[in-house]
């Protein structure tokens, strides 16, 4: 997926906020962002999203000499999101469809990400829950069921911290329905606005139900060809790949293989009309579907 | 009044709305916006925001091979808004206080402005009679209504296309309570966003009412420096001067002359702090309130 100017205009936008949160002083503010605008103008046209991303992070964490911007909010989101587990698990079980409900609700969660959304934790935790019940804009989670009940092997590219809650929700009852599954989870090698690492896959204790493979990136979203070896064979061998979030949508759109899911909130204009639903809608689709058209 | 790093960013979404207005051609919308990510990247700090929008309005002209980006939408505002004169001057009339309620209306005009906000014409318009009736924020209506009556000249700098209707009936109202008042309007010498210029003066016919003053400026603000000998003249002669929207008070915040009143919709989060109140509020202030703290 190519960005468009409006990707621009959005990650001058996040740079903004990352320095209205690290520096008080106007003078300091604007010499940060000037280098910024000038390092964005000579951006090439035809990269993914994620690639400006990658690119702009790793200059503002050389420029305010910090290395994990989103530290502490990752922490403070798989906290929160940790202590509604058990309730939501209750939600889930008692319900008259307990995968659909907890992929609605991994899906939801998606909503948690410190890039596309300018608003604060809190709000976007109670906002995963507001959301949890609408249903899919695309729906394909019937296949998915389907593939899923007749699979050994699932491989789930997770997105943001706090999320990952979530997904290790959705894991949890998809391995009640499938006992065989073995499910790896795919994290982000080093920190990259609010995805979550190895660190934050370890803190919500999701390997009590996969196995983690550490993709190696820095892109907010899985670029193959810049992934680690292990990520790479997973991606083509798994006989399912799930992948949630804008940013792996983005790294993965022109994969054609064949099981490979994206589940995601469609936070922006420019995402949102390259699947063609409205801004904010929650979507699980079969990826074959961009290829229909 | 300095700008802030929160100015360049708002320039560069002013400068993709105006893209997005203009241009199809994704690649061709990235281009320009590389070059205004270059060019806003070399703005040095300690720019007043108007003096930036001059200068980026002024290269995306080039850019575009436009020289009034909002021709149509000008002429549009005043047809708009000419409709609404007798309707509105009748309840003015009609109601208990006419000055006060032409002076909220004037005010409440100045959300009609296609640099601070990204929202439709008709949409801008409806939302004037809608905030018509809230009060001032900071309200110093009584102090400026007793200069009003015991004055004999007062200068009127006008904002906006659309919003100059609202300024031509509360300039009308103002002479029927002080018919001895000479009046004066300040327009803009360029097309600069939507400011109204002399063509606006001329297409509301508000030269009934009061003299036309050129101030050759394209700043979307008055910048005395760079403004024609005879505004300069009229600005440090005339008894009262009335400064409407935020542009105008970008440029003149630090001037000290008596009965200097600034009459405004906070629209943006830098004049909203600056000025100290809730974003949207609308101000009605003597400026002396600046110099105090």
């Amino acid at each position: 997926m190519k960005s468009t100017s409006a990707c621009l205009t959005c990650h001058v936008q996040q740079a903004q906020r990352i320095l209205n949160k690290f520096i008080d002083n106007e003078e300091e503010k604007w010499v940060i962002l000037s280098k910024i605008l000038n390092d964005l103008s000579k951006t090439k046209y035809g990269l993914k999203p994620i690639d400006i991303s990658e690119e702009m992070y790793t200059k503002i964490e050389t420029y305010l000499k910090i290395n994990d911007i989103f530290y502490y909010e990752k922490k403070k989101s798989n906290e929160i999101a940790l202590k509604l587990y058990d309730t939501f698990k209750l939600r889930i079980l008692e319900s008259s469809d307990p995968l659909y409900e907890a992929a609605k609700l991994a899906v939801s969660g998606n909503l948690v990400d410190f890039g596309a959304m300018p608003d604060s934790l809190g709000f976007l935790i109670s906002k995963v829950s507001e959301i949890w019940n609408e249903p899919f804009s695309i729906d394909d989670f019937e296949d998915f069921k389907f593939k899923l009940l007749n699979s050994n092997t699932l491989l789930y590219l997770v997105d943001n911290a706090g999320e990952i809650v979530f997904d290790k929700l959705f894991i949890d009852i998809m391995k009640t329905f499938n006992k065989n599954l073995h499910i790896a989870v795919a994290v982000k090698g080093k920190p990259i606005i609010n995805d979550a690492t190895l660190e934050d896959a370890k803190q919500i204790e999701i390997d009590r139900f996969a196995k983690i493979i550490d993709t190696g990136l820095k892109t907010p979203g899985t670029s193959i060809s810049k992934a680690t070896e292990e990520f790479r064979k997973a991606f083509f061998e798994y006989e399912i790949v799930l992948s949630k979030g804008q940013g792996n949508f983005e790294g993965l759109s022109d994969e054609k293989r064949e099981n490979l899911y994206f589940a995601l909130v469609a936070k922006c204009d420019v995402i949102s009309k390259f699947i063609g639903v409205e801004k904010n809608s929650k979507i699980f689709m079969n990826s074959k579907r961009i290829f229909q058209d």
